[in-house]
């Protein structure tokens, strides 16, 4: 059965590939799925045809035969689940790779997430400067537990997984803030991450929506 | 084998039960599994006995045999997927509750997290009463496109699942604000969910821990 998402007719990060399409894309050229993209103005993702797939009228949905998916970590979960490349074999592993997923998305996302409001949405307020280092502080709390968990390994148990591509997802959210590079061990992590082809496709192909055809090198 | 999991020796909110374990005695009390519970003093979830298991310095994690799990949402699933009572049998359906669990954890539950931020641990500064009816209307925003997927069905997607489970204990949190009164269906899906007999089973169970006997009725 064939597989269309859907994305940002135009990216609000200019191309920065940090909408979550390309966390599905990456998903999508691990397990070596092909895929069509349908994409959305900022109109259409609030109109009922869109509302109809994600109730929160965001992207990316995923539709596949009768099978309808909104939510990231869902639609991941589902295509690491039914094809190999992004779960181990071993049932407690596969739990301990699933629960990496969850951390990234419920529980190192949540501040993340409220620095770009705290920039975004809330930047104009008077207490945006005042308020800022606050919203780091919580974020670095976040860094310093998962740099000591990962603790110089690779991945963070055992091969990759998607609960890596997940917190790889997340912590690239964090590289315009600048406090990504004050972890040099969760850098490179995410550098590691970036590095696979199957995310360098995602890229490629994010890129090639908004941003004209990615750059040599 | 048996499970063990961790919650507070003494919760934050004085026995509100809004802490995350109650979220796994639910799921727990649903397939019918009996547990044990080690409770843990704020500095112990802190050392490193308590952060091999959980590296964020959290509660719950969940023991069974030779499986350690962390994230609240992990460990929900985990059960859902190997017992029976929190996941539809047919494959889509199935994969579109877990999509609400995620839903529940990644897109709702994150600027209920802003408010309790908002009011804990800035409630002292300059800003708090200025800012507070910014986040609280991120989350009505939310709760509206909720209840109009909800449209006066009695869960999300069919039968009640782990979807509703967790949703309804995201929501939960919105109770001492006001804001759920403002969703009478809304509010009315919570009770539902509040009203099976394993949730209050659940409740009852961390009502013991936090606040003494639950009371009649």
């Amino acid at each position: 059965m064939s597989i269309v998402i859907t994305a940002f007719e135009r990216s609000p990060d200019g191309g920065q590939v940090l909408a979550r399409d390309t966390r599905v894309r990456w998903a999508l050229e691990e397990v070596g799925r092909p895929y069509a993209v349908r994409l959305l103005s900022f109109t259409a993702m609030k109109q009922p045809a869109h509302l109809r797939l994600h109730p929160f009228g965001q992207i990316p949905t995923f539709e596949e035969g009768g099978l309808v998916l909104f939510e990231t970590g869902a639609i991941v979960l589902h295509l690491a689940q039914n094809r190999p490349g992004l779960l181990p074999d071993e049932a407690n592993a596969r739990d301990r790779a699933i629960a990496w997923m969850f951390a990234a998305l419920n529980t190192v996302e949540p501040p993340i997430l409220d620095l770009a409001v705290a920039k975004i949405q809330e930047g104009d307020r008077p207490w945006a400067q005042e308020r800022l280092p606050l919203v780091a502080d919580r974020i670095r709390q976040r860094l310093t537990q998962l740099a000591e968990r990962l603790d110089g390994e690779e991945w963070l148990d055992g091969g990759f997984s998607a609960g890596d591509l997940m917190m790889v997802s997340v912590l690239l959210r964090l590289r315009p803030s600048g406090l990504l590079a004050e972890y040099p061990s969760l850098a490179a992590y995410v550098a590691r991450g970036e590095a696979r082809p199957a995310y360098r496709r995602a890229f490629a192909a994010q890129w090639a929506v908004n941003a004209g055809p990615p750059k040599a090198g």
